[in-house]
C-alpha cells in the first residue's frame, strides 16, 4: 500500500494535554492529577455529547467549560485570572519525546494534523512547538467532533487524497477507530500499553512509540 | 405547565447498574468497585462513540464490549462462564430504593421508560423489577443512543404527546440536559450530589431523590 499523506492527531498524539498539571499543582497542591484527568475525561464527554445533540461548540468553549466542571467536582474554587492561566497552558503543551525524531524521518510524506481543536487553540499551539505540517486541519470546519466521519473525510478533501491513501495516527484508540471505520490506514500510538478499544475495527498497526513508524512505514 | 406524560430514564435512574458490583466482587475479590465504574464508563463511551460513527449495535453488544477492555484494562481474564454471569445481572438490577414509592404517587400521568437499552436487556428487567409502565421505549428503534435528539423524539412519537407535554426523568445530567436540548421538561435526580454538567443547558429542576418528584409535580 502506498500512502501520499499523512494526518496526526494532535492532543494526546503530539502534544500531552497533561502538561497542564504543573500549573493546577499550583493552585491546588497535591490535587494536579486528578484535576488534569477530570479536566480531560470531561472534555472528550462533552465533545462527544454535544456533537450528539447537534449543539456544536469551537473545543476552547468545550475546555473551558469542562474545566468548570472539574473544578467544581473537585470542589475547587475557580478564579477568571486561574482559568485563563489554564487555559493558556494549552497553546503551549509539551510534545511528547517521540514526536519531534519521527517527524523529521518522514518528511517524504505530506503532513497534515487533524484535531477538535478549535483555530484559536490549535494554531498557536503549534506554532509555539516548532513542528511543521502542510496543513493544519481543525473540526471546526465541520461542527463535529470525532469520531464522525465527516472529520476523517474533512482530511480526505482539504488535502485531495483518497482515503485508501492517507496514514491516519493517533494515541486516542477511539479515534484511532473512528479513522479506520472511515476508511484511513490506522496507526495507534499505544504508549500507555492500553487495551484496544472494542469498537468493531481494529487498527492496521499498534505501536508503542511514534518513533517506530518512520521504519514500519519503509 | 401541564403534563400529559412522565418518561424515565432506566439505567441509573430507576435501576442501579452497580448493583453488578457484588457479582464482579466474587470472581474478582476487593476489585468489584473498580471493574463496575470502568465497565459503565466504557459502555457510555461507546455507546456515544458508535453512535458518532454511525456503527450502531445493540446496547447489549456494547455492554459485553466494555465489559472485556474493562477486564483486559484490570488485568482480569475474564471467561465466559463469567461474562454470561455478569450480563445476566443486568437483567435483575437492584430499584433505587426510591423508586416504587414514587411511582405509586405519580399513576395519573402515563409513564415510559425512554433507554438505551436494547429490548433483549430492557424488557427482562422490567418484568423482574415488577415496576409497570405504559410504554418500554428503546433507541434499538431508531439505531442511536442518547443523547441524539432522535432517541427523544421516539418517546414524543410513541407516546403521540409534544414534546412541551412530556417531563423527563433521568439522574444521568448529560441525558437530561440532551432532552432538555430537544425540548422536554426536564427533572435531574441528583442522587450523587454531582455539579451540572456544562452542555449549554440546564434541568427545569433539580432533585435529590426520585421521591421528591410527586410533590413538585403537584
Amino acid at each position: 500500500m502506498t500512502l501520499d499523506a499523512l494526518v496526526f492527531d494532535a492532543y494526546g498524539t503530539l502534544y500531552d494535554p497533561h502538561s497542564v498539571v504543573k500549573r493546577c499543582e499550583s493552585f491546588w497542591p497535591g490535587k494536579g492529577q486528578a484535576l488534569s484527568a477530570l479536566w480531560r475525561a470531561k472534555q472528550l464527554e462533552y465533545s462527544w455529547q454535544r456533537t450528539l445533540m447537534s449543539r456544536y461548540r469551537p473545543f476552547s468553549e468545550v475546555t473551558r467549560e469542562a474545566l468548570a466542571y472539574a473544578c467544581e467536582a473537585l470542589g475547587f474554587e475557580l478564579r477568571v485570572a486561574q482559568m485563563e492561566a489554564l487555559m493558556s497552558e494549552y497553546l503551549a503543551l509539551d510534545c511528547y519525546p517521540d514526536v519531534e525524531a519521527a517527524l523529521g524521518k518522514l518528511s517524504a510524506y505530506r503532513t497534515a494534523i487533524l484535531t477538535n481543536g478549535s483555530p484559536d487553540m490549535i494554531e498557536p499551539l503549534v506554532k509555539h512547538s516548532g513542528l511543521r505540517f502542510d496543513a493544519v486541519l481543525s473540526v471546526d470546519a465541520v461542527k463535529m467532533f470525532k469520531p464522525a466521519p465527516q472529520v476523517y473525510e474533512l482530511a480526505s478533501t482539504q488535502l485531495t487524497v483518497p482515503a485508501s491513501r492517507i496514514g491516519f495516527v493517533s494515541s486516542n484508540c477511539w479515534d484511532a477507530l473512528g479513522a479506520k471505520s472511515f476508511g484511513f490506514n490506522v496507526y495507534w500510538i499505544n504508549r500507555a500499553r492500553a487495551p484496544v478499544d472494542r469498537l468493531g475495527f481494529r487498527p492496521d498497526a499498534v505501536l508503542s512509540s511514534l518513533g517506530d513508524l518512520p521504519g514500519l512505514l519503509k
